[in-house]
């Protein structure tokens, strides 16, 4: 069993502008962001010899990119796993450049939530009943924020504000990004007054139903610096799929998921990584909740376990702290366009690590981590990019 | 761009009984799958470092199959590529393993058709309107089949005979598998008597609604013998989506498909094989109807292009024939659980490089390849096995 470090390299990436997408069909959407991949690669579509494209519920099979993105007689696969599958598409783009099998591949994911709708995230067609039994996504996570409140002894106002100001935070990194859904700052007092979804998670404490596509060209590292000067390498991505619904586990403790912690651990071996908080320069989570985003801190070992709290009074997480996360605004800004949420995570890491973040940049990063969070939650992603091989 | 040739090895595989499974879950069909590959290639479940699931429409994520296989805190990702999802499952599989970051790992496949439905396959959910216009399957490929009798001038019963070969071969096959759907001879004059289905197909013509799992058990081909004396290396895997529907494209002949053709070039040139007839040794093919595995013989050059009747006649791909196709009953008598069915070819080609196939064993295996076809068609899979390393 070897490592993935460094063996592959991302050399274009693009985004879809996210948001409700009336204008657009899924076509239009993967249009838009291979294309800006394309272009920024330096490839044109005939270079590309084999595709992974990630879709939970918008299309089927390989055929749905093969036409919009010419791509003619390549091998395509779908690829899905739940609110993972834009990493899925990564993840397994990267295997297959790994492989030796293909020097130049696409990675796309993409969703199309507002006309297709979703019947609740997490209760689609297909999923064992026996995992679902009624929860609904904010149910499921405002579990998780009253047991955190509990245990912290947090009446509702402190508990409210603590997840008010991962909201403030996210939506102020949104401002700065053009291809964001929301695009506007919001106040803590805001977010307090926003109408309840499930208590204590209310309206601004979940990110929004989203249209958009992102997409990835990968190529053997050692190929890299022949497409651009600031290649992007990948350092590990870790996969982790809990076979058990966390709440069904004995003496589980609602402030944490297994397939967090395992997917992190698998990346930091890949990867190396031996302190997260000290070695992670700039990272992208999965704030489908804004309590979501503070036990993926502690989950990641970004804070201690029970401390993630500490870090946002502290500002560690803002664009200005010591790691800053969901520079782009994250899920909160950018919605859950579920097959593209694992691309759009890294897209961001790669601008970052390539200093082209613009007013969102942050100083001296070398090594970032995107990752998502899928299910009750039962799947989980890490991957690690740096901006130098070696 | 390397070959995938002898880097990766099957070392375990399993399949479900295929029928009419009203007795069984989805999950009781994995299971009997996946332990017949554990058991065969003596792992247990805390050795699968990473799995691959193939399904169509009868199961989301990659926890599907975590609990009823007991794989815990790995990877698990969903692949979905119409009928070629089962290969797509191996074909990632194996990337995964030729990567270097896997050393054993599981690729499973199944659908359940009888008791979730299948809306005509090729018509489902998510499907651009574009690419279906009201086709069914057997509507598509009776046209290939009216052609293909054009071409040569035969009449109603100098077509359907000929056919109706290619059923009675399949279905004598079937009499020797098992765990087959169907299990009984036919004669031609059944096959012609049938109910027509889509006038020229009968009923004998098209595959049955089954339900089916099957799995296989990958390792890195230097570890292979670790596990067995007799593994089975893979030596090529071709995939190739065509962009765009092939009725739509100008000078369409109707008697063969470019999909079929590219996935074969791709893994002859990574197997090496430079004449198919000649060695290949056995094969199963996609026989989703009749008409189709007459133009399949063309399309992989195991016969020459409009001659493949002429082998039809011949005998050249019965039992004792040059080159024997569908020596387990192929889909005529598996049926077409869509995840399932690209292990299920698989399975017969690793049991006949074993020399395990029973009564159904040909002479001398050295190579053999399985295949797939999907969509409109618009994808096929082409893998190629071999059981000494090179």
């Amino acid at each position: 069993m070897e490592s993935l470090k460094d063996k592959v390299a991302i050399v274009g990436m693009g985004i879809s502008k996210f948001g409700e997408r009336w204008d657009a069909s899924s076509e239009d959407l993967i249009i838009e962001a291979a294309y800006e991949a394309y272009e920024d690669a330096g490839v044109e579509p005939g270079d590309i010899q084999a595709a992974w494209v990630g879709t939970l519920r918008s299309g089927e099979a390989g055929v749905t990119i093969a036409d919009p993105l010419k791509l003619k007689d390549i091998p395509i696969t779908r690829v899905e796993n739940w609110c993972v599958t834009g990493h899925e598409a990564l993840r397994n783009a990267a295997l297959g450049i790994a492989s030796g099998l293909y020097d130049v591949v696409l990675a796309v994911g993409f969703e199309k939530l507002k006309d297709t709708g979703m019947p609740g995230l997490g209760t689609g067609r297909g999923a064992n009943p026996v995992y679902q039994a009624g929860a609904t996504a904010p149910g499921y996570f405002a579990n998780i924020a009253t047991r955190y409140f509990h245990d912290h002894g947090w009446d509702e106002e402190q508990g409210k504000t603590m997840l008010a100001k991962v909201s403030v935070k996210n939506h102020h990194n949104g401002t700065m990004s053009p291809k964001a859904h929301f695009q506007r700052e919001v106040t803590v007092e805001e977010v307090l007054k926003a109408p309840i979804i499930s208590w204590p998670l209310g309206l601004l404490d979940c990110c929004p139903t989203t249209d958009g596509a992102a997409a990835a060209i990968l190529c053997r590292a050692d190929l890299a610096k022949s497409f651009r000067s600031d290649p992007v390498y990948i350092k590990g991505i870790g996969l982790s799929v809990d076979p058990m619904l966390p709440t069904l586990r004995p003496g589980f403790d609602y402030v944490g998921f297994e397939a967090n912690r395992n997917a992190a651990r698998q990346a930091y071996e890949q990867a190396g990584v031996v302190d997260p908080r000290e070695e992670i320069d700039v990272a992208t989570v999965h704030d489908c909740f804004t309590i979501t985003e503070l036990v993926i801190y502690e989950d990641l070992g970004f804070s201690p376990a029970g401390r993630g709290w500490e870090d946002i009074e502290a500002g560690t997480f803002t664009l200005e702290g010591d790691l800053p996360v969901n520079t782009d605004g994250g899920l909160k800004a950018f919605g859950h366009p579920v097959g593209a949420t694992g691309l759009r995570t890294a897209y961001e890491i790669y601008k970052q690590l390539q200093g082209k973040a613009g007013p969102r940049q942050v100083k001296n990063v070398e090594l970032g981590l995107c990752h998502t969070l899928g299910g009750t939650p039962q799947v989980a992603c890490v991957a690690i990019l740096g901006n130098s091989k070696g």
